[in-house]
């Protein structure tokens, strides 16, 4: 896959930079300790992937460390200059599941920010608590089924990306809808239209996922706000009539929402 | 409604100015996620509220950015050259109800902070367990009732003011007394006779809520201090004869103070 | 009670620096919210307290600004150059009583840190759960009694004095040993041998009820460390064979040490 | 034992720059209160520990403040000119069982961390309950026994180093498989290749003990993850056939690792 026109260099350019300002500034959120964490971002027409190389630590991160792969996680050619001699985070065969599934999804974090891990190793979804987590994600936070020693042997990576998207389906979930999972025993994963969102949202998960706990504590048996409730907050800001921010209707639905209880 | 003459030019910028600095002062308190916090001002003798607009980041707002309404939402006349582009935070009718009914109101503050969040989401009221919380509000911070779908789905955002005001007169409160609420399944309001006063009252809150959650994890029992308690830590900082501060008496009561139990 | 040397001037100036910086400090180290917090110092040879103005933000803080009195409370004459134009911070009583009835402290700390203060509206007091806290004080950190309605009433700050001596007196506690209390339904109060000990005694008290509130939290039943390590703790810092830090022995101890179970 | 070649003092300087810097490092990590940390780190070639000196404030150590001391804990002469005038950390002779012990230890970090603290108060080992703990750790972290008076009395600091060589001989723990111990109402220990890996370590005890806590409060009675996913996150990261980081396989395994249960 050579790659030589200008114009593609500076697209991607822009991706790359992209990439690597979301990675300095998801650490500078504070949901990720050492280098617990890592964005990555989709160039869909050129099907070319940007991500954190492994195990960096994000002072040192420049953007020609970024790693760029095909959907297939194959690196691109060293001759295109962008190539960066770097290992990607050994994350990224989840991203690519994540990519290849839902084509709407622009970036892709993971995190093992502490009240979502909290959650995720409890092997709990997070129920619906109030409008904060209403104006986010219509519904429950799933948490994906337990991996069998054999999905966890070999292709483990990929196959968590699999469990995620399992999950997803099976609950007959818009991805966009809810932009965020927990993966049982290990952490979460958010997504967005793009890096940028993909970060917020991994923000938002983390707030929500303490408010939960917190109102838990105060209450153990809590379910979940009013369906009338949870609508009217995710539409405030989501699809066609939403008012809330300075563009509307600012955040397309793919689709039809629809309950899922 | 148009502005014309250059003093009111000059006490509206003032306001203005004010509510935009406490804004940024809301989000540097720490008490705000993303943009999940907004404060107003009014103007009572020109029945002009100023609040933040909505969605907008924190960083990059100017007070040029702050949108101007009248008691019942209008906006200005575009030539008053004070009118912003911008829309206005969503939560402005709540706001506009709580200015309408109190007229000793100066300043409203929306936040989302974590702990007040938590007891709003469990439903449940702050009782006053120590001197901390005596010192600002007399007696327990209630929570509203959780509100009817039929509520939620027309004129959410004033219903949710009418659902405070009921609740306040409903347990004959003071709104100066106890100065914020918890919004069942949603989150604090907080206010004060101007927009700093209502962000420290939020500052407040979110305290006394992390102190009481974390009392009750010591003891699950607890219910309230005494009565004697309650009226002098609230009475040594509020009314004629406080003694608290470097201007006494500093604040004063609206009426008498009479116990809720 | 006129000042007029020269000496005096300046050991007292000397005096309300530190107590001023203790102040600034004391809000640098994140114990306080608001204005909830003050430090005193005393000058035992002149008996001559400094403390901290009412309510006053500590970023706007100067030395001009602390108020001095006499050990019963009588403003200096104006006349001294000393003399600030402040009212006293309201928990001046309290101080005032802690330093008639103990001649070993030479400062004292007041603040509402959140998890000192749980442990005080829990009306519980702090057992010795680890190292921590035995490297500080010697046994349990008691809460006082619930003060009666009539004691609120009248001198209310004074009789707060008197209700911390009267517990320290009763389980026989030598003040140095045990640098700090929690008052009950309030919050906690700290001191040591000068204004940077006392400020020192509020941090850690605060770290120690943190760490004691988790281990409940893991759990629930948890009483004390054994007699031999607190002991071992403790004397390995205080006392003539005291061998930590670098100037031993460090802290004298005030008479014996008894275990108090 | 008299240093004098240049090329030893090159060494040791070298030595002594990282253990400071490390020291610095660990008080910049949030991980300590007051001067509750120490780190040190081994010349195995010459057998000379540095470690930083007993209650001395991190801001304002110096390198030249560090001292040195052979593996029995004698000072090095003071004609070396790398001689301190200080006292050692008290906790020193523990830090020397360590090395003494086990040959593959290049640093030993020693902290009150409130997490990792709690467990160590309430003597409950971390059991492995998500990934990120697999990343680091082989298994549960473990507690050590309650010391006995006598071991308390005499030789305290040693014995609490034996206490923990004694936990792990008895699990057949390797050293380096379990980077860290929880002792029993106190506080953690950390180690690693050296003193940056044992900085490292400690810092990540610190965030998989609060994970872990959390995790009790949504359940208490979680265990821990699958033979099989600890095995692949900790064999992701350590060992021959390591994928993450960016030189694998970075980190080598001492032996065979068998699970313990």
């Amino acid at each position: 896959m050579p790659i030589q026109t200008k114009s593609i260099h500076r697209t991607l350019d822009d991706l790359i930079r992209r990439v690597w300002k979301e990675n300095v500034r998801l650490k500078a959120s504070g949901l990720v300790t050492m280098t617990w964490g890592n964005v990555s971002g989709i160039d869909r027409r050129r099907g070319i992937v940007v991500i954190k190389p492994s195990g960096m630590d994000y002072a040192t991160l420049r953007p020609a460390d970024m790693v760029l792969t095909d959907l297939d996680g194959r690196r691109l050619e060293p001759a295109s200059r962008l190539e960066s001699a770097r290992m990607p985070s050994t994350d990224l065969p989840t991203h690519l599941v994540l990519y290849r599934e839902f084509a709407e999804i622009g970036g892709v974090v993971h995190t093992h920010s502490t009240y979502a891990t909290a959650f995720a190793q409890a092997c709990r979804s997070l129920p619906c608590l109030g409008t904060t987590h209403a104006d986010y994600c219509y519904g429950e936070v799933p948490v994906t089924e337990i991996m069998r020693p054999s999905a966890i042997r070999e292709h483990y990576e990929a196959n968590t990306g699999r469990m995620i998207v399992r999950k997803i389906r099976r609950l007959r979930l818009q991805p966009m809808v809810c932009p965020f999972i927990l993966v049982a025993n290990h952490a979460p994963f958010a997504w967005g239209a793009n890096p940028a969102a993909a970060v917020e949202n991994a923000i938002v998960l983390e707030a929500i996922s303490k408010m939960a706990l917190l109102t838990f504590l105060l209450d153990g048996r809590r379910t979940g706000i009013s369906q009338a409730l949870l609508e009217k907050h995710y539409l405030r800001k989501h699809g066609q009539s939403a008012y809330y921010g300075q563009a509307q209707p600012g955040v397309p639905i793919h689709g039809n929402i629809h309950p899922r209880h």
